[in-house]
C-alpha cells in the first residue's frame, strides 16, 4: 500500500482542500480524526471495493456511510438511472417514476399510505417532526439520548451556531429504557406529540443495541396510549434489514417513518411514509426542494426496492454480515483480546474494551486500512449484497493479523511499563 | 393540444398520485393551482422545449423553475456527470471534484475564499444562519417581508406544523426601504447577527424587485456598521445574471451567500461561500448530509459554471430575456391591457393589473400553456441560454394571440355587466 505521506495525491489534494473548504472537509467525511492510514479522497468503486485517489483499493464495510446496499455500479439500478438522465432529468413537474416509486413503498411497506420525497436524511426526518406537530396540535417531541437525526439546528450533534430556541420542545430518554420512556412521556405531559427513534442505536463509538421487542412495542403502547404519533427514523437501518420495517419483527408499526441512505443505492433521495390518517396533516405542511423532483433518483429507486424485494439480497448481506461477525468475535477470543461485536451483523461495529480501547480500535483500523480493509473504528459499518464470502474471509485474514499486531503492541506496552 | 381530461395520460397519473402523495403532488410543483391547461407530469425535454406525459411539447420558461441555465441535456455538463457515474459516484469520502468545484467559485466569486456543499438551497439558507449565528454570538436574524429562503421550519412560508420557537430571534424589514432594515437593525440591537436577503426580490404573485444601489449599500453598511453579517440568498438568482455575484455591479459583496438552483443545469447541489473571517465559524458548525459528497453533481457544477464563464451565455440569457420582456410590454400597450412585466430579463413575471387582475393572469398563462408555451401566473419565470430569438419570436406570437383573447374576454364580461 502507498502510505499516506507528502508524495500522494491525497496528501497534494488535502492541502488544496485545506485552503477552498472549511476544515479541509466538513462533516461526517472529514477524515482528520481517523487514523493516518486513512484516505480523503476517492477515486472509483465496482462491487464491494473501492479504490482511493493513490490507486490502493480496498475491501469497503462503509459503503459511503450506507447508501451502497446493493455494491457499487450496480447496473440495473445505474442503467435505470441514465434511462432518466437520457430524456433529461428535472422538468416543471415530477415524472411517472415519482407515482411508481410511492406505489412500490405503499405496497412493501405495511404502514405507508403515501409517500413523499427530499434529498436528504434530514429532509425526511424533520417533514416527520412537522408533520406530527400538525396532526396533533402539540410540539413537544422524545428524542433518545445520544440518537442522530440529523444536521439541522433542531437535531445536530454539535451545538455552534444553534439556538436554545431550535432545541425547544424536546424531551430525552435513553434507548431501550421503558421507565426513562414512561418518565419523558409523563414529563412531555398534555404536549406530547411524538416519539422519533431509530429502530437501532448506534452512537459514535458507543456500543450499537437493536431495540428490544419489548420496548418498541411500549414505545407504540404509549403513543396509541397518549395519542401521540411514533416516528421511526429507518434512515440508516432502512433497506439493510427488513423491507417491512426494522420493528415489523416486533409487530410493531410506526405512524410515520424516514427513510434515505440505501434508499436508491447511492442516488440523492429521501422519503416520508405514513399512515392514511396523517395524509391531511403531511398534505397541510409545506416541504420542498429544487431537486426533489428529480426522476432519475427515483428511478434508481425503484430498482434497488426491485432487486432487494425479489433477490435474495437481504439474506446475501445476513450471511456475509454473521460470517464477518463471528469471525471477528472468534478472533478476539482467540487472541485473548477484550473486544466486542455489537449491532445487527449488516452494520456491525468492533469495539476494544478496557482504558486503553479507544487507542487499540485505532491501531486495528490503521492496520486493517493498510492492508486493504476499509473499516471505521468508532462509527458503525455498513455490509453490501456485493460483498462475498470470499470477501469476508480475505477481510478476516487482514482482522486477524491485526489482532495479532494489537498483541504484539500491547505485550511492547507492558514491557515499556515494566522498565 | 390534448386537453387536460379524463383521458390523458396525465389525468390518469394524477388519479394515481391521489392515492400515494401526499395531495396528489406536494411542495411547489403541485399543479392544483394552476389552470387546467397545465399538466402535472412530465416525460423529456431539449434545449428550451419540454414535453409532457401526453406528448405535447412547450417553449419553455421555467426552466424546472431554475436550475436549467444552459439548456436541458447539454451536452458538456452531462458528460461530466457521466464521466463519474461511469466510476462511481458516492464513496467513503468526496472526488477530487469537491476540491475543483471550491477553486472554481473562489476564483469566480470575489467575496468566496471557501466554499461548502449540500443538496438543497435550504441547506445553504440554513448553514449561512447558523454560521453567521456562531460566527457573532448573536442571533437575531434580518428577513424581508414575503422573502423565501427555504422550506424547513425557520423558514418554510406556510405555518402548518411549526411552533413559535421555530420562528425565534427574526426580525422583518421591507425590501428595498432603508428606513425600515434601519427600524429593523435597531430593534434587533445588540442581538443583530446578520441580514438574510435575495438580491432580487420575487414574492409570489407580486411585482418583482431588484434592490437598488442605495439599499444594497445601505444593508452592507449596516453589518458593518454593527458588526453583523451579510448574507446574500443566490438560491434563485445566481449563475443568470452575474458569476461575481448579483450584487457586484453596486459594489456590494456579502460575507456569506447560498447558492443552489442553476449551479449545476439541473444535477442535485447547493453551496456556501464565505470570507476568510468565517473560515473558523463555518468548521465549527455540523451540518452534512449523505450525499453531499456524491460527486456527479460537483463535476456537473464545474462543467456549468465554466461554460458559463467562457462563453456569452449569460449575455445569451439576458438578450433573449429583453427580447421577450419588451415585445410583452410592447403587446400589452398595442391591446390596451393593464399588465407589467417586473424583474430582471432573466427571470421576468408578467402581472396583470386591476381588481380582475388575477383572473386575466390565469386566462392568459392557460391560453399560452394550451398553445405551447410554458409560463407561470404568480411565480417569476426562468430564460436558459438554450433559449434563442426564434424562440422568443414564437413564443410571443402566442402571447399576442393570448392578449387579443383577453380583449375578447374582456369585451364579453363588459356585455354580460351591460345586460
Amino acid at each position: 500500500m502507498t502510505k499516506r505521506n507528502e508524495n500522494t495525491t491525497d496528501a497534494s489534494l488535502r492541502s488544496r482542500a485545506e485552503k477552498v473548504l472549511p476544515g479541509g472537509v466538513y462533516g461526517h467525511m472529514n477524515m482528520k480524526k481517523l487514523p493516518s492510514g486513512y484516505p480523503q479522497f476517492m477515486e472509483t468503486g465496482d462491487g464491494a471495493r473501492i479504490t482511493d485517489v493513490d490507486g490502493n483499493e480496498y475491501i469497503d464495510f462503509m459503503c459511503g456511510w450506507g447508501p451502497i446496499v446493493l455494491g457499487r455500479q450496480f447496473e440495473k439500478v445505474d442503467e435505470s438511472a441514465r434511462a432518466v438522465f437520457a430524456k433529461g432529468d428535472i422538468f416543471n413537474g415530477p415524472g411517472v417514476e415519482m407515482v411508481e416509486l410511492a406505489e412500490l413503498m405503499c405496497e412493501t411497506i405495511p404502514h405507508a399510505d403515501w409517500a413523499l420525497f427530499g434529498k436528504n436524511g434530514t429532509d425526511a426526518t424533520t417533514a416527520c417532526v412537522t408533520t406530527a406537530r400538525a396532526a396533533t396540535g402539540r410540539n413537544t417531541i422524545l428524542i433518545a439520548v445520544d440518537a442522530y437525526h440529523g444536521a439541522i439546528p433542531w437535531c445536530t450533534p454539535r451545538l455552534s451556531g444553534v439556538t436554545p430556541e431550535d432545541r425547544a420542545h424536546q424531551v430525552r430518554f435513553v434507548f431501550n429504557d421503558v421507565e426513562s420512556l414512561k418518565a419523558a412521556v409523563a414529563e412531555a405531559g398534555d404536549d406530547f406529540a411524538a416519539i422519533i427513534i431509530a429502530p437501532v442505536h448506534q452512537p459514535l463509538g458507543l456500543t450499537q443495541e437493536y431495540a428490544t421487542a419489548e420496548f418498541a412495542q411500549a414505545a407504540r403502547q404509549l403513543c396509541d396510549d397518549n395519542g401521540a404519533l411514533l416516528i421511526l427514523d429507518e434512515v440508516r437501518v432502512g433497506f439493510r434489514i427488513d423491507l417491512k420495517g426494522s420493528w415489523d419483527q416486533f409487530g410493531v408499526q410506526p405512524d410515520l417513518a424516514a427513510w434515505s441512505k440505501a434508499i436508491a443505492n447511492g442516488y440523492p433521495l429521501s422519503a416520508v411514509t405514513g399512515t392514511e390518517r396523517l395524509r391531511e396533516s403531511a398534505t397541510s405542511i409545506y416541504v420542498t426542494g429544487s431537486f426533489w423532483y428529480s426522476a432519475s433518483s427515483m428511478a434508481a429507486a425503484i430498482a434497488t426496492i426491485t432487486q432487494l424485494r425479489d433477490t435474495d439480497a437481504l439474506e446475501q448481506m445476513r450471511r456475509v454480515g454473521t460470517l464477518l461477525c463471528a469471525g471477528l468475535s472468534a478472533q478476539a477470543a482467540k487472541h485473548g483480546i477484550d473486544a466486542q461485536v455489537s449491532g445487527p451483523v449488516q452494520m456491525p461495529l468492533l469495539l476494544f474494551g478496557g482504558p486503553g480501547g479507544v487507542k487499540l480500535g485505532e491501531l486495528f483500523a490503521q492496520f486493517c486500512i493498510d492492508n486493504g480493509v476499509y473499516l471505521h473504528p468508532t462509527h458503525n459499518w455498513f455490509v453490501s449484497a456485493a460483498h462475498s464470502e470470499s470477501d469476508i474471509e480475505k477481510s478476516l485474514t487482514v482482522t486477524d493479523a491485526a489482532f495479532a499486531s494489537l498483541n504484539a503492541a500491547i505485550e511492547r506496552q507492558d514491557a515499556m511499563a515494566a522498565v
